[in-house]
């Protein structure tokens, strides 16, 4: 949550407008991340003037404020550097005071950007009332402007570099962050620091890149934690805190991108949360690690780190992004969701491409094959992972324990690092999130990863903390989703980890027949689901004339579509806000099935698999109490009595099932929200990519 | 669910009002197992014919219509078989049609009083109506009845005895059940069986007992399953159905209740689904086990095996029960779940006497003692359960974690058997369940136990089939508990289970620090859980002003408190019908923040423990987004504003605090559903003990 947006120009003539739409436009791509309000930091008409905007609601009001402001819009710029950000609140409601840039005081002389949490900030916050600053703003973020302001008035004397000021500033802060600095004090300098919270930086030159890589800069002192900048007492602290010396530091790393000349040529850099937001510029792109700081002067990219240490890879990587502009427009579609749901028929072939071999039913998932002995030998699964991507893992934990006969427990994130499960070195964790970026997940695969259990990352996003920490993975490869409610990446996830417990098995001679199956029914699935959009028409009567009005919704099944339920449930919560829930028919009779009466509306997954009489019991004992089941079931299923509205999908392999019944619910869940006039890529209070605990 | 009553008298001289009445009583005391219409079946004025009594709602009801019928009440009965039945209807809506004792035709040739699901009975029914027998109701009882008749027309030549007739039907049907049969050709006999739902059998005389045990039958014919009766085209198997010729069998057993002289006395046997309906007349009781067949004739009961098998036991003890009628009636409470509420600070240390030493700090378990050894070396521990129960396997088992550092997993008992999770020999699997009768968990148990692993049931019910069946086990004692919410079981099967959590850790050195903490924390336990029900007025208010208009409610919290969560949303569900549902407040930000409104009623758990950073975490974004909590919380805790509204409990150890917690919450679900006009004991559409999968 929190897009952060900073564009950087170097010998590069850009006048104020440009400047702005960038900054808009590059948070329009980020919106999906956080929208309750926004705001943007500019240079001024002097060296030591910044701008602010900010802005409640979506950035779009931002870009009418702006235009509609009195600045000169004709100012242009050789070197720059602004920041922008789209919030999505934690600390102190959306307000334009509360609204990022924050700054150190009202004179702007350090503003800063901020995708997080600082949990330490409200002791931090009392420390420098203490001596006499004031806050504005009820946000963890200001804490950290205010913090930089004390840190430079009391070594006003030593004249510390931006980068030393900002690696001062971090390690007193607890948390997790992405951030971007400016100051009036480091006019067209930028410093970017990241834990915890994704970040990467676009490169921009008129000739090509020469250089593939830039130096980790291991040079420099080591700043210690300011001792006691937190201690009780430490109102006197401002002498014993400890600052390097700067003088005599020397950059170590060449200039990375001069021309081959030698002389600097003209460089822009795009600092942000995520790829989409750079992709229309530039596809050359370097992420940063946890603990990295990036620091751009003079159109040079020098990444230090936070503490020295051995043995860290001591490059990063320039990539080339794969992403087209294409994959992150919505095209002839109203919204990214109704776009990515209907993107299904394509997204689960790119799952599959290059890994199911369908005339010799062999599935070979390469980012798996070196560990996969180590996998089949491993004394219990543990999934973990959030949402929706929690749905997938719960989807397909009966198939894994079908094919592997391994224990396996799937457990929420951030319920598995409360309790504080024992992980051993013999067990194989899996993360599944469509980002990589998931907070809790990212938390829970470091717990494993301490534990020396081998971790198996299952992400949608390539390059993503999960994607690079873990030790072997699966990229689902469903394309960018932009849409806050996840569809396209669930469907993909659900294949992806149909596909790892295949090969887990596949040296069972007992099980061919099985894989078999499940393979060929992989095959008809495109087909399927295209069949099942074409429903649609169908799913939007349906709610507009039953479901609209509910305040809530039970959706009930059993088995593999006990997920489902779960699944669907979650996604009228999220768009439609409607209070569903999903239900374990099996469940019903110890409590559920008191809500049940004429009134309440319920969805009932009955498509038939070896439950189908359990579930028939169930549809038994809701209709005996009046209720009016919707039912979803298959196609040519002729024993559902006429009285019942049905949704009809086609059949597959049982373990499959979900996949398709899913899609209409998703459907339902879109067109609940858009009869209640809400913004379904926006839902209130959520955020796509959950980046804090 | 559905409650069984059956009197049988011999030599003693009853009238019919006295029969009905205890009857109609018997049927009350089970009302708690399902209540939506109510039946009875008892000797018409001549041997050959039976009258059937129905009524749709509850026994009090039922006894109306009978009393206001025009029946000779004054009509005196030496020897006499009635049968009672309060349904809780699976199979067809409440209607006096569908009403228990169903028959198999209108000359009653056969009736029939059933608890379970007879899921074969689509199949039986098509063969039985191909064959020209008519239906005249929706449920699968009927069915039995029906067979009845169909094998004795079939046979009618050869004079079958009833335990036969019962061992033929029987052996057709697939399903749970508890059954009592009754029949014109077969005056002053009854049979019962079971498979799946409990069944007892109470033996009342006026001198004392002499014997302690029933031998059990295994002469007589085996009866082999009716090969073919619903095989494909099956329409003339009348001839190919295989009948044992009766003629010749014996019964071995000596005339158990005779008296001395070795005259017949008189003797009354009450045949019930439980105790509670039987002590009032006797306590001398019988349980039935699964297969069990018994026969009363002539003031003798015969109980008989339906398959001959080696290796069983062969008699079945006649048991003094210790219930007091006392225990099961309402006293000063208005209500079953309020006294039971009122009752945790007894039955928590009824759950403890004897167990804990808080001298030594130490705590011994009896029933688990033989087993220990084994249990401490397993892989896995596997928490099997439903609803209430499986709450309180949630609550324990970060405990279960901490203090064995052994991998835990908790599973809902009906998913357990849909998925066929996979279970080794060394695992040690634990049932919970208040009933020990709950149909899906003593199915789990039965596929663990085949599958060699260790088996521990936690059971309150001493006699119950999970309490028989395990290897070993704790009694919780918390008393009879009649109130289909369950709330004092909870509190006592938490503790049961943290007794057992610390008996696991004992001879580890390192954690007794930890497990001195907790049995200290049990010692103030009582006095706190009195401290909470103080506050019982204020609870009252709070329901009144705030909560009784809404139709949904969230409950959030985390860690330990995740459990109360779910129960405590699970209570307010059941009884007074509101949709709450129990959040984890981690994952808050994945899709539940989206309902959160000015609007949305939410009580949030955040009593002080290593996590209460993170709930805070969670009001603050509760609160951005104008959400008003109720929250629950340390009656010291200063740090939370005053302009929220506040539940206060008092602070214990963070393991323990789930049993202060939930107790404001089966308050707030109690006054809930009496400011909505709810029967809190009979909640609509819900029973006890859910004796069908």
């Amino acid at each position: 949550m929190c897009g952060i947006f900073a564009y950087c120009t170097y010998l590069t003539e850009k006048d104020r407008k440009e400047i702005c739409d960038i900054l808009c436009t590059g948070l329009q791509r980020l919106e999906y991340r956080g929208y309750d309000s926004a705001g943007i930091g500019i240079d001024g008409d002097t060296e030591k003037d910044v701008i602010l905007f900010k802005q409640v609601g979506k950035v779009a009001a931002l870009r009418k404020l702006i235009t509609e402001s009195k600045v000169n819009f004709g100012k242009t710029f050789i070197n720059q550097v602004s920041i922008a950000h789209t919030r999505w609140a934690t600390h102190g409601a959306p307000s334009p005071i509360n609204c990022h840039p924050l700054r150190s005081d009202p004179t702007n002389e350090f503003t800063v950007i901020h995708n997080g949490i600082v949990t330490n900030n409200n002791e931090l916050r009392l420390v420098l009332q203490k001596k006499g600053y004031k806050f504005e703003s009820e946000t963890d973020t200001e804490v950290v402007a205010v913090l930089f302001k004390y840190i430079w008035d009391s070594q006003r004397g030593t004249r510390l570099d931006f980068t030393t000021l900002v690696k001062i500033v971090v390690k007193e802060l607890e948390g997790s962050f992405a951030f971007v600095f400016k100051s009036i004090h480091f006019p067209n300098e930028v410093v970017t620091a990241r834990r915890g919270s994704p970040l990467l930086i676009g490169v921009k030159t008129e000739k090509k890149l020469k250089i593939d890589f830039v130096d980790v800069e291991i040079a420099g002192p080591d700043v210690e934690k300011g001792a006691g900048l937190l201690a009780p007492g430490s109102s006197s602290l401002g002498s014993n805190f400890l600052v390097p010396q700067p003088a005599g530091m020397t950059r170590t790393q060449s200039r990375a991108f001069m021309s081959e000349e030698g002389v600097p040529q003209p460089i822009e850099f795009f600092i942000a949360s995520d790829a989409s937001a750079v992709v229309e510029h530039t596809k050359r792109v370097l992420y940063l690690e946890d603990d990295d700081i990036a620091h751009i002067i003079e159109g040079e990219l020098h990444i230090h780190r936070l503490r020295r240490e051995e043995g860290k890879s001591s490059v990063r990587a320039i990539e080339t992004l794969e992403l087209e502009l294409a994959e992150i427009m919505k095209g002839k579609f109203d919204h990214f969701m109704q776009k990515e749901i209907y993107e299904q028929p394509e997204s689960v072939v790119n799952t599959m491409r290059g890994r199911v071999n369908f005339d010799t039913h062999k599935i070979t998932l390469g980012g798996l094959k070196a560990y996969l002995p180590i996998i089949r030998r491993c004394r219990r699964i543990v999934f973990s992972a959030c949402g929706t991507s929690y749905h997938s893992c719960i989807a397909t934990r009966a198939i894994f324990e079908e094919l592997t006969e391994i224990p396996v427990s799937v457990e929420l994130a951030s319920d598995f690092l409360d309790r504080k499960t024992p992980i051993f070195r013999d067990d194989v964790c899996v993360f599944v999130s469509q980002s990589g970026e998931t907070a809790d997940t990212i938390l829970a695969m470091r717990y494993c990863l301490e534990r020396g259990a081998l971790c198996v990352g299952v992400v949608n996003t390539v390059g993503s903390t999960i994607s690079r920490e873990s030790h072997c993975g699966i990229h689902i490869n469903a394309g960018p989703e932009i849409g806050v409610a996840s569809t396209k990446a669930y469907t993909s996830q659900y294949i992806a980890l149909i596909m790892f417990a295949i090969q887990m098995s596949e040296d069972r001679i007992s099980l061919t027949e099985r894989r078999k199956q499940i393979i060929d029914g992989l095959h008809e699935l495109p087909a399927q689901i295209s069949q099942v959009l074409h429903g649609d028409k169908a799913l939007q009567q349906l709610a507009k004339t039953v479901l609209a009005n509910s305040r809530s919704l039970l959706i009930m099944g059993r088995g593999f579509q006990y997920a489902t339920c779960l699944e669907g449930a979650l996604k009228i919560k999220e768009i439609s806000y409607t209070h569903s829930e999903g239900i374990l028919a099996g469940e019903l009779k110890h409590g559920p099935l008191a809500l049940i009466d004429g009134d309440l509306p319920v969805i009932l997954v009955m498509t038939r698999d070896s439950l189908y009489p359990k579930v028939q019991s169930a549809l038994a004992q809701v209709t005996a109490r009046k209720g009016q089941p919707i039912i979803i079931c298959n196609e040519d299923d002729l024993s559902i009595s006429k009285e019942y509205r049905t949704i009809r999908v086609p059949q597959t392999v049982d373990c499959l099932q979900g996949i398709l019944n899913i899609i209409p619910l998703q459907l339902l869940s879109y067109h609940l929200a858009i009869l209640n006039g809400f913004d379904v890529d926006f839902p209130r209070n959520l955020a796509k990519s959950v980046t804090t605990e």
